[in-house]
C-alpha cells in the first residue's frame, strides 16, 4: 500500500503554520496534511489543493499524541509549536520549557513508540548563540552556544536531544536556527508588526504624523520575510542532513529605526518616537546578524522578498483587518 | 531575629545525600536540616550533632516545595536528587528530563517566588563533556559540552539555566561537573560497586575466585571517592563562585582492570572476566579524566582517599551487610 506524503504540522494556527499551509498550495503538494494546535484551531481554508485537517491536542499529553501519530504516520514532521518569547521564558520559565523542550521531546518518543521514522524539522532560534562578541558576526552554524534566557536554554536542549536522537536512534531530524521572521498575519507583540500596525492606523485616520513609543531603534537584527522561512523550512525538509544545524536568515543586519525610514517612505507619513524605557533591555546585544551560506549551499534556498516587500505586503494585510 | 543556618538537602536518601549528612557531622554543622526525597525515607540517624528532619517530596509538585521552601528558608541548597543513570535516560528519556532539568528549574522557580536568594549547588555530570577528543584530556572546565545522551542533554541545560539564573536573577548558584564516585553505600547498579559486592560475596562463601560478567575492562574513568565528593560540594558551597562550574574528580584516569587488580590484592582472591555482550555500549569513550585544578586552588579542596582505601570500605560495608 504507497499511500500519499503525509505532513503533520504542529502549532498549525500560528504565523509561521498558515504561511506553512500557503507554501504547500504554491508547490502544489497533493498528500494529506494534519495540523495540530493546542486550542481549538481557528483555520478556515478554502479549496486547499491537498486533503487537511486540523485537531486540538495538547503535545504534553503523551498518549494523545502517540495515538494521533499511530494513525496518521506522518511521512513528515513540521514542528512550529512553542511558546517562542524571550519575555514570556523570564516571566514563566517553567511554561516556557515544558512548551519547547519537553514537547519536543513527546513527539519524539512518540515517534519512536510508534515506530516511525519520517524526517522532522526541528526549528530552533538565534537566540541560542546568545552572549556573542562583534567578531563572530555574521554567525555561523559553527559558532560556540551560550544561552542567555530560560528561552533560549530550551531551544539549545531541543537542538542537543535532536543530535542525540539522530545519532542513538537513527532518527532523521534537521534543525534551525531561525532568526527574526515577520510578515502578513504576525500579532503586533512583535516589534516590526507594531510599527507597521501603528503606521496603518495612522493612515486610516487621515492623520501625517506617526508617534511611537519604542525601545533602542539602534539595535540591529536580521529579519527575514516568513514566506522566506517556510521555503527554507520546506526545503530542509526536503534535502537537509540530518543532525545537522542551519541558519535561516537574511544575513544582513537592518536597523529598527531602518524600518522605520521604510515605513515613513512606504505610506508617505511621518514619525517620531518616544523611548518608553519599560522596552529598553538591559544587556541587549547592539548587533545580530547570520550567515545563510549554509542554508543555500547545501539545500539550495534562496531569498525571494526584499525588506521592502514584506513591509509593504505587511502594511496592506493592516490595512485590510483594521476596522 | 538570627536563625542558625539552615540547609535543605533534595534527594537526602540517596547515596550522596546520606554521606553529606555523614560530612555535616565531621565538620560539626550545628544548625537545621531539612531533607527531602520522592519516596518515603528510611533515613535513620542516631543522635546527630545538628537539627535533623526529612520529608517525602515531588519535586515536580511547584506548590508543595514552594510552601516548604517558604517555611524552612533555607540558606543553603544541596540539590542532590536525579536520575543521574544514562541508561534509564536512553529508556525513559522524559523521566530523565523531568527528574534533572525539570525538577531543578522548580526548585530554582520555588526560591524565587518565595523570595530567597541562598547558595545553591547545582550537581552535573561529566557525560556533559559528552563526545570529546583524546587531545582534549585532562577534561577542563572551558572543554566544550557536546552531550551525548538525554540525560547529560538534561545536565547541560540544568547548567545553562544556573548561569541564566545567575545573570538574570542575581541568584547564586555554583555548578558542578561531578565524575564517577563510588564508596560505602552505593547500589550494586553502578559497575564498580558491583565488582565489590561480587568479591564480597565470594570471600563470605569461602571461595577462592570470582568469576565477573562485564563489559569492556579496559575503559579508563576517573573516580572520586564518594566522602571525597561531598567534601567537595560543602567547600562548593562555601567558597565557590558563582555561576562557575567546577569538576569533582580526581584527576586521575583508572582502567577498570586495575580495579579489580586491586580488590583481588584486598581479598586474596584470584577472578576471571567473562565478558557479557549485553554489557558493551557501542560508541563508548575508552578514556576519560578531568582535571581538579579550579577545585584545588579556588576553593582549597583536596583528595584525602586513595583508590584502595574507597575499596576497602566499600569491601568491608558490603561484607556487614551480606548475608
Amino acid at each position: 500500500m504507497n499511500r500519499s506524503p503525509r505532513i503533520l504540522i504542529t502549532g498549525v494556527s500560528g504565523f509561521v503554520g498558515q504561511h506553512y499551509l500557503d507554501y504547500l498550495g504554491q508547490v502544489h503538494f497533493s498528500g494529506e496534511v494534519l495540523g495540530l494546535d493546542s486550542g481549538t484551531t481557528a483555520t478556515n481554508r478554502a479549496d486547499p489543493a491537498f486533503a487537511f485537517e486540523t485537531r486540538p491536542l495538547n503535545l504534553l499529553e503523551k498518549g494523545s499524541l502517540e495515538s494521533v501519530l499511530a494513525v496518521f504516520r506522518p511521512t513528515q514532521v513540521v514542528h512550529l509549536a512553542s511558546i517562542s518569547s524571550v519575555a514570556v521564558s523570564w516571566r514563566s520559565p517553567q511554561e516556557s520549557f515544558l512548551n519547547n523542550t519537553n514537547i519536543f521531546l513527546n513527539l519524539l518518543e512518540g515517534l519512536r513508540a510508534t515506530g516511525q521514522n519520517c524526517r522532522v524539522l526541528s526549528v530552533g532560534s538565534s537566540e541560542e548563540y546568545g552572549r556573542i562578541r562583534p567578531d563572530q558576526l555574521p554567525l555561523r552554524e559553527d559558532s560556540a552556544l551560550t544561552p542567555e534566557s530560560p528561552y533560549a536554554v530550551a531551544r539549545v536542549a531541543q537542538e542537543h536531544l535532536s543530535r542525540v536522537y539522530v545519532e542513538g536512534y537513527n532518527m532523521q531530524i534537521v534543525m534551525t536556527r531561525s532568526f527574526n521572521h515577520f510578515g502578513p498575519g504576525q500579532r503586533d507583540q512583535f516589534v516590526v508588526a507594531s510599527f507597521v500596525k501603528q503606521f496603518a492606523l495612522a493612515k486610516l485616520g487621515g492623520r501625517q504624523q506617526v508617534t511611537l513609543q519604542v525601545g533602542n531603534t539602534g539595535v540591529v537584527r536580521d529579519f527575514l520575510d516568513v514566506r522566506d522561512v517556510v521555503k527554507a523550512y520546506y526545503l530542509l525538509l526536503e534535502r537537509g542532513k540530518v543532525g545537522q544545524s542551519y541558519n535561516v536568515c537574511s544575513g544582513n543586519g537592518v536597523s529598527l529605526a531602518h524600518i522605520l525610514d521604510i515605513l515613513s517612505d512606504l505610506t508617505g507619513l511621518s514619525y517620531e518616537v518616544q523611548v518608553d524605557h519599560a522596552l529598553l533591555r538591559p544587556n541587549e546585544l547592539p548587533v545580530i546578524y547570520g550567515s545563510n551560506e549554509k542554508l543555500r549551499t547545501e539545500v539550495g534556498w534562496s531569498r525571494s522578498m526584499t525588506l521592502e516587500t514584506t513591509l509593504q505586503d505587511t502594511l496592506e494585510s493592516w490595512l485590510k483587518v483594521l476596522p
